[in-house]
């Protein structure tokens, strides 16, 4: 694992074109039948990722498992993340994996979290909030081989209500947050990227303004109605693209039935497609 | 469980005069070498904890274990977080446990977050990111028996990089997040606090000024310098006590030999005692 440099992988994916995340929001509820055979939670958490990673891996950029999913379906819901990041490492050493787990406390604390996703776990890079500055985030900043994506404009319907305040300066919250990261947490590693939603492509336009080159991680294409032909054009306006587009449940859930994991790599084969040809 | 109820609860703790919370930041490195007599992560953690809950259950108005030091220590350090709450709930009924794992995502994912904390574990109260807003965060405003602080000021020297932002209206930040708290979050069941840091008394004043009823989760006091006597001669002119003052490894590590329980208790004690006497 000790050669694994999170940008490095991701450009290299950019290289050959790919810029799909395939997000491993998976929730025993919603499996199919076929792979809660014999109803170990653990099991069948880790056989269904293992599927969907086998189906997604020849046009995935990046995996992106979300902890709350693992964290709600308790402490094997966990073990069975952990040993997901554990399978892709070994089988798909070329796709990195972004732990969306959303984290982010003082600077004392950030050192058991950034143990935990990058120590413990073996995850390439994660997300977190930006709320709490620069400052207490050193214990993530200060690995710079892990990628660090920080929250920017969020894909959910009620994101504005903070992030969209004008803030001294004359920007938005949100573009204030991005040219910060651009410039200043990034000013020692450059391993910090933005979450900016798929479901606001004029958004991604002012975040370009002052983060023209950063990596930005782009939820919400699919069941939350972001429009990938708006954002990708967006983008292609601003320069080459460094966008790592992430579809969840558009892939995982296509097919709740047998054949989920033929039906992910058609549909995980169509978003790849979709996004080569708006590039 | 059902009965328990997290605004009765530090109600009734507050009518004792008790508003001192008890961090259980515990982290294995740094626990006496006697608790860890056998080796074993999980069952040194849980007595460990065990130990510091029955020696500051007198004083305490909450105790509060912060997630990322557990998630530090593996799968047997969330074991043990899991074995603490419950710990807890048997033999300390009347003390709420406020899970401090500042979690945030869009509103689909936060039912997973608070799958994870109230139903799978039995916190009584979990802290949150605000920068999604509102919108996202039904899945934790709509449970009514359980506390929400959210971060507002957080006691971190670089806090101000983004909470201190002159916003329009022309508040910092961290106010317009404590009055939309305050007004609308609390809207539906009144179940939501504030965190600020204890190192931020002046800042105190200002969030009293737009919030002047809501729980406020003090943390900061000790280690990281926060004022005491200044924290509470602001919160004493802007009505009565609704402070929650959390004080972590300034009680849990006081001492690091084996008689850490009892120095413990006599931290708890003495801070107990500071409060009442500025109450």
């Amino acid at each position: 694992m000790n050669n694994r440099n999170f940008m490095q992988m991701i450009e290299k994916k950019f290289d050959q074109g790919k810029h799909l995340c395939v997000g491993l929001d998976t929730d025993y509820a919603q499996m199919p039948e076929s792979v809660k055979d014999g109803g170990d939670l653990y099991e069948a958490v880790l056989n269904f990722n293992s599927e969907i990673m086998r189906a997604t891996a020849d046009y995935a950029c990046a995996f992106k498992p979300n902890s709350a999913f693992y964290e709600g379906m308790g402490e094997d819901g966990t073990r069975a993340l952990n040993a997901t990041v554990a399978v892709a490492a070994a089988l798909y050493p070329d796709i990195p994996m972004i732990l969306d787990a959303k984290r982010a406390d003082i600077g004392n604390t950030n050192k058991h979290y950034a143990k935990s996703a990058f120590d413990l776990n073996a995850a390439d890079a994660l997300t977190v909030h930006p709320y709490l500055g620069k400052e207490a985030m050193g214990a993530f900043l200060d690995k710079k081989d892990k990628g660090l994506f920080v929250l920017c404009k969020t894909s959910n319907p009620g994101s504005g209500e903070f992030q969209n305040l004008i803030v001294e300066g004359g920007d938005p919250l949100y573009v204030h947050v991005a040219r910060n990261v651009a410039n200043e947490w990034n000013a020692k590693n450059r391993n910090c990227g933005l979450v900016v939603g798929a479901t606001y492509p004029a958004e991604l336009a002012r975040v370009r303004e002052v983060a023209p080159d950063v990596y930005i991680l782009a939820p919400g294409v699919g069941t939350q109605g972001g429009d990938l032909q708006a954002l990708m054009k967006v983008e292609m306006q601003s320069g080459p693209n460094r966008l790592i587009i992430n579809s969840s449940s558009g892939i995982i859930y296509a097919s709740k039935k047998d054949d989920f994991a033929e039906i992910a790599r058609a549909k995980a084969e169509e978003l790849h497609k979709q996004i080569l040809s708006a590039s």
